[in-house]
């Protein structure tokens, strides 16, 4: 194999392909990168046979082939040379040469024959999303998967789609994070549960563009986003997903309209007297036109009042601040709107169209 | 006590007088800061006994007297509060009080007595040098010390004052850094160690500004920095210094001249290859008008030519790449001129005028 490309478009390249390399794996494959230069594509590939992801880069193919290579060498590599061609080349002993100016570089390489091709997808099903708002709906829920592998079907999201709505879900025990995003066509109706996993690394590779389509394809197995040069194939998690809407509510006694920024804020000073061993929580005491917000600790005590607009009774709730923190955090909103019921049944936050709702659970005080 | 300052003010102090609280101590006095409000002045004081710093920030002192507050619950606090005037209260049972916007903290606080305040100095010698000057010299001289705490001598800088000369060095057994300074009056001769905690220290709170001073006060035991409204004082390390003029030599065989970026980036590539559990060398060859620059470990091989400008003989050299970076780093010139005698004697990376030095012992190779 023999190919010439530019330095800033393989690092690209190999920028969103290490998202499918493991840290640490018992297969020394898997930690690397396929180059295949073969029919004018050059294509970077790595699997690390949860997420795979394929991506093809501009360049000169001299002589087809391919070959694997250890993609955290190789990456530090390109990323150091001087911003002008590269050449690599690799001999029929599997080594591998890098030339970039005056710089040249000898490691040793592998053939590809062991390395885990990502399965061929029947492209069939199919819905069509902007990258942004793809980035939106990971970023706004992605936080309240749990981490607990015990139920695997938590650690991931439910993608349900009727019609030409699109309902993500995420949840972890404590907390449910929804948002509904209208699409710009009717499909048949999906629900799959993405690995948090996935998408986390598919945030990362988006660019963000309005006006830049993701293709997501569905099979009973997998998922595969197709977007520019770049391919991401994820199993998914099998099982059923809860059953959330009888869980939502849209009964309130306590309506509540406050400043986003100030909110969160004043949330974000109580965490400073919380201590890991002592979990307090945050007491909202919501009263004529005002939230106000207060922490005790062994460290000290904190209380602070914000403007609020009131429909309803007087409410005194707590709550793990982390969690208000969280939901707070990602919503864009400049003004947000709380319901709650009582100091024991989950408080509401969410939008007049539901674009998004978040339950969070209360938690008990003295 | 009851203090009202404007929060930017007050957390520009704090963030000075962290330098001198230490990340754990069996003293839990010396983990508290002090506020002492006093004949109109509000000063800050840290002290981890090596280093004490006292710094007066602005405000108004609507009742006199002191406290003692843990350093970092009190730096966090005021880190988060909104961009206003913060009043600090304290009641007859240290109990301290943060007031900011509508923002109310209480936390537990202490008396001073057992506080160790700056012992005070009697200021006779001194010297005055620029922000900007003390800032590079210590950036260009501090990456060679020890800390190796066996040889204490080897853990501070030598800062040696002769007439109108300035003199500072450090070095750590495989290597010598050296800057000379003129200033702008003459002196006193002066020869002191001081503790590279101390100079990594200050080189944080300093500005950085050509034409702010700061002076320099040295006692046998102390050496104190004043500048702005701040006071730093430090222990001086006991001991004699090593007499390095000996180990200086003007003589060389091979004088070469390279680009330093060049040189830098191309070493910064080498060291790709290394590996913790094995020190390979870069390996430099200096043929006419060029310096070839190699590594060979387990994971592959590398090598690179750069222009160089040659005078006397051929010679192939080899150094740990790391020493080379650290100097090549500091050094803001844009050309760089090396002298070597043989692969076994120490190589110098020297200015005309000298105004640094910088000694690195090769290293064998086969």
């Amino acid at each position: 194999m023999n190919i010439i490309c530019d330095k800033s478009k393989l690092l690209d390249g190999i920028n969103i392909v290490l998202k499918a390399i493991p840290g640490k794996s018992t297969m020394a494959i898997l930690e690397c990168l396929v180059i295949e230069a073969e029919n004018n594509i050059i294509k970077l590939i790595a699997n690390d046979l949860e997420i795979g992801i394929e991506t093809v880069i501009e360049g000169q193919i001299v002589e087809e082939g391919n070959v694997a290579i250890g993609a955290k060498v190789f990456s530090d590599i390109i990323r150091k040379l001087p911003s002008e061609q590269v050449e690599i080349n690799v001999n029929e002993n599997y080594q591998l040469f890098i030339k970039c100016g005056k710089a040249k570089f000898n490691i040793a390489a592998k053939p590809t024959d062991e390395f885990p091709y990502l399965p061929q997808i029947v492209k069939e099903k199919h819905v069509e999303i902007s990258q942004f708002t793809l980035k939106d709906i990971i970023r706004q829920t992605v936080f309240s998967i749990s981490d607990n592998e015990n139920t695997k079907v938590m650690t991931g999201e439910l993608f349900e789609i009727t019609d030409n709505k699109l309902k993500v879900v995420s949840l972890d025990g404590h907390r449910i994070s929804i948002r509904n995003v209208e699409l710009n066509n009717s499909y048949d109706n999906i629900s799959v549960i993405i690995p948090g996993k996935t998408l986390i690394e598919i945030n990362k590779i988006l660019n963000g563009g309005v006006d830049d389509i993701v293709k997501i394809y569905f099979t009973d197995k997998h998922i595969l986003f197709e977007f520019e040069n770049t391919v991401v194939l994820s199993r998914l998690i099998e099982g059923e997903y809860y059953k959330i809407d009888k869980m939502l509510s849209s009964d309130y006694e306590t309506k509540i309209t406050v400043n986003k920024k100030e909110m969160l804020d004043s949330i974000d000073r109580t965490t400073l007297l919380m201590k890991e061993s002592e979990k307090k929580p945050v007491i909202i005491d919501i009263k004529d036109n005002s939230m106000g917000l207060a922490m005790n600790s062994s460290i000290g005590s904190m209380d602070e009042e914000i403007d609020a607009v009131k429909e309803g009774k007087d409410i005194l709730i707590g709550f793990n601040p982390r969690f208000l923190i969280d939901a707070l955090r990602v919503i864009d909103d400049e003004e947000i709107t709380l319901y709650m019921i009582n100091p024991k049944a989950p408080c509401f936050i969410r939008d007049k169209d539901e674009s998004y709702i978040y339950l969070i659970l209360p938690v008990n005080f003295n």
